[in-house]
């Protein structure tokens, strides 16, 4: 579990490119390349600028390291609660 | 990294053996065994109830998937402020 948070702040590193966010480039691509899987419309380039609007607590138009916790926060519930209905259907 | 968020919920879900929430025992042992190397004083069990103390925000006396989320974002923070001051220190 460990070299799993290691990749998920690994990836904001890699993706920021030594800046203390991603800007909507480096956001849009973070999210088609690594979460394309497991979200919606990420290929959708208004798609994605509203998440991103959602995400952007200061509103300063970028996605800081803790908005980008939020992004992942927000998926593993999702995936969180597809595993328990799972896990009630099957049980 | 879709897989790694899958880990994070994976994680909690089998730990949980069905609840919903950790408890004490079961809270230990994933941190022991899972975050053994980046968190401190893993094998000490008063550490380790004053952290579930921390973590715990409803005063259930259990760890809920939330303040689960809040364990993996605190980790992830200090992972990433390790990791932006090695790149300071080497660029």
């Amino acid at each position: 579990m460990e070299s799993a948070i290691k990749t998920v702040v690994g990836q904001f590193v890699s993706s920021a490119r030594g800046k203390e966010s991603l800007n909507k480039d480096s956001f849009q691509k973070l999210v088609q390349r690594q979460l394309g899987n497991i979200m919606a419309d990420t290929d959708s380039s208004s798609s994605v600028k509203e998440m991103m609007q959602g995400l952007d607590e200061n509103h300063d138009g970028k996605v800081g390291f803790q908005e980008y916790l939020t992004l992942i926060g927000y998926l593993a519930n999702s995936l969180s609660e597809s595993k328990t209905k799972t896990q009630t259907a099957t049980n």
